[in-house]
């Protein structure tokens, strides 16, 4: 019975300082047109859907796509959309959760800088299922999109930094809200209905730090996607929620974090946008590595030394990198991706960094370990995170050191777009589907002038 | 890159004193068999499902279910499995989910005291649908009925009563984990497989207070059944969830209650039930109105007096009673379930508190607004929350007053098995789906001697 007590009261006791946020962004999302977006944004979209392709293009032959594959195929009602890089096809619901999962499945996807979200995995996922099944513009996608990232990107401003250090696995979480809003705007939906559609979302918001390193975790980020779009579908039909799934008493930000910015989610709403705070990986690592490895490849790239040379190399930075990266034992590419020692092996024995440096095979190789033991970590607090020094010292006496002010792909050093593009190149062999990388970067450049966004979902699929 | 740092430590983090939680609940659960299973456990099954089924029965044809038919049928592969009193035929995840709403949408279902979980809606649904498409006995059934709801209830146990009162619907939340130990244990998986499944499970616990109310309540118990059969399905393909998602650092206990009582999930385990402490409600309405009620209609029984001559009406009891219930002027049916004044009201002038004296067209009613106005209360911390008092006082200066010390439907006071056959009838009748109801009762209270598991659900569905 509590249940039904609480029910009433929770609802009429929104926070009256809140400004009733929900129902703000559910009028502005329902308002706001592609006129209302500045050029850097409408760039910063297409930009993220670059990147987004290629980290999918990647993921979607892992083992982890290829069990859910199979489990999911078993509950498609219709075969209506494809998967990014595969030829099976789905209906929407599972296609948005797949090709959400494979896009993050190596964590190699974008990162909105203040709340470390993966933005765009479940909020583009859910409207390219959706495109496949319904007429849409490329503009009204990316306009959809857009939204979709703000709206994700502002419920994780509002909780952080407490929700994902308590262990909510924000990328889906928030994605979930993400991806309904989208499809809500994308669909037509008004303002009532939007709210109705991110009530549905706080409904199915879920997934937890835990499962991170192991399968389960990429069930959370499909759900994000899947989710996300069934709400909005829900409310398409007037399936209602409450009023104040956000900011109301035992709503979203309250229930996940303790002290929770309810202004985040509607201060400076139209002005201020998320996707300029959004970050692409130039390798398939933890961000306090990109430094590192930037060094390394610099190094390794004027050597005039071999590897056997070296007696051993000191690595400075903020101690948060040591914390997060000395792991001198790893066992598998995952783990691979999280470690100092590791890292600087490869980048210096190979001039590498891409997936295959951080895979299981070459985790197995042993002169990498022995190397990767030679690391030193010297702490300096006053060092930012995005920078890092690698000195090589040589059994001759001679050290040659690199120091990195600003890691490549970080919010000082973004990609540009032509290593955005190549990012998509590398990542489309590695998945090795057979899909031509050149077509999508093309369209997606000038995505808002296609009149059919299901284009995207054709030059994306193999068959 | 956070994600990937956390997902090590955590890992590896799990607190020693935990005892392998999840691993040991895993263990029993893949040991466990129907010899180790209670009489009165056994019995206690029986009664929940048929509980189970009469509330099904009757939210099956609620404008809730009726939306949510209309999208989830648009997303199923095949016709395999059916939903309760309705002849659409669905997937057997998106029947699942129905089956699990239906049985939920007006809260009339059971609930597991310690932690308010209504506690078969997840799990039967989820292994319902499981049964028709895959042959199992109603022993079977049974089994991992009576494991999905241990599994469930301790977990809540173990995060109560923080959990509920932080925000979490604990039904959805604790639901998901019940349906996915059950279906991986009538899959025949082994521990390790067991406890991927609460780890894919794990991925997916959510469901908020603040959807209370309203129709996106609905879909978090719906997902409940849905992805915990999910989470099974996907186990037995191996894939593979964290060690420990309970108990872990950043595990489900963890980060959905400050202070958990790990030790609640394997203390006593296979010798305390929770299906003994399972409750079922003989009216629709938040429980601590369960003794008001009683009295009511006691009072209605031997009345020699008509409302009109009704002064007043004192209502005695614990402060908590008139906290959640003092609702004077009720807009809806729903609204209706938590009013000490419509209750009294209707029982009084109707003599009966079914769920069509606690719908929208009773609440319309104004001479019962009008009588609910000459309500009471009189706090009394003393007295327990399952009992109370209601004194008529008569203009002619008569009063006339009941005591119930134990409402009917409480632990103390536990329906009968003719009184749950008899909410059977009554609330097939309600649900209008033609449903024969002595057919379904007869094959529960005999089902742990059933062949084919599959035989209830075709005496269930409307044709």
């Amino acid at each position: 019975m509590a249940a039904q007590s609480e029910s009433s009261s929770s609802q009429s006791s929104t926070n009256r300082h809140a400004g009733h946020a929900t129902q703000r962004i559910a009028q502005w999302g329902a308002a706001a047109t592609w006129r209302d977006v500045p050029a850097a944004v409408r760039h910063e979209a297409k930009r993220a859907l670059v990147n987004y392709m290629a980290v999918a293009l990647a993921g979607c032959t892992d083992p982890t796509l290829d069990k859910a594959v199979r489990v999911y195929q078993r509950f498609g009602a219709d075969r209506s959309a494809g998967m990014i890089g595969r030829c099976e096809r789905f209906d929407m619901l599972n296609a948005a959760a797949l090709n959400a999962m494979s896009a993050n499945v190596f964590d190699f996807d974008d990162t909105h800088i203040p709340t470390i979200i993966h933005p765009s995995a479940p909020v583009a996922a859910a409207l390219l299922a959706l495109a496949q099944t319904r007429p849409m513009t490329g503009e009204a996608l990316l306009l959809a999109f857009v939204l979709g990232v703000e709206v994700e990107c502002r419920i994780g401003n509002a909780v952080s930094p407490e929700h994902y250090q308590r262990g909510w696995h924000i990328t889906s979480t928030c994605g979930v809200f993400g991806a309904a809003a989208a499809v809500a705007k994308v669909l037509g939906l008004n303002a009532r209905q939007i709210a109705w559609a991110l009530g549905n979302a706080s409904a199915q918001a879920g997934g937890l730090v835990e499962t991170l390193g192991t399968m389960s975790k990429s069930i959370s980020v499909g759900n994000a996607a899947r989710n996300g779009l069934l709400s909005a579908l829900l409310a398409a039909d007037d399936f209602s929620g409450p009023d104040a799934p956000l900011e109301g008493t035992r709503g979203f930000l309250r229930v996940t974090a303790a002290q929770p910015k309810i202004e985040a989610l509607t201060d400076g709403l139209g002005l201020e946008w998320s996707l300029l705070s959004n970050t692409y990986k130039p390798y398939p690592c933890g961000v306090v590595l990109n430094p590192v490895i930037d060094a390394c490849l610099d190094l390794r790239r004027d050597a005039h030394w071999s590897l056997d040379d070296v007696e051993r190399v000191e690595l400075t930075g903020h101690p948060l990198l040591r914390e997060r990266t000395d792991r001198p034992a790893v066992r598998s590419g995952r783990e691979s991706q999280v470690s100092a020692q590791h890292a600087v092996a490869v980048a210096l024995a190979t001039g590498k960094a891409g997936l295959a440096q951080f895979s299981d095979s070459a985790v197995g190789d042993p002169s990498l370990r022995a190397f990767g033991a030679r690391l030193r970590f010297i702490d300096d607090p006053s060092w930012p995170v995005e920078s890092a020094q690698v000195a090589v010292v040589l059994r001759s006496g001679d050290t040659i050191s690199r120091r990195i002010q600003a890691a490549r792909g970080s919010l000082a050093a973004p990609l540009a777009d032509v290593e955005l593009a190549a990012k998509l190149h590398e990542l489309a062999a590695y998945g090795g589907s057979g899909v031509a990388p050149q077509p999508l970067i093309d369209t997606l450049w000038r995505f808002d002038g296609e009149a059919d966004a299901a284009v995207l979902m054709k030059l994306a699929c193999a068959n």
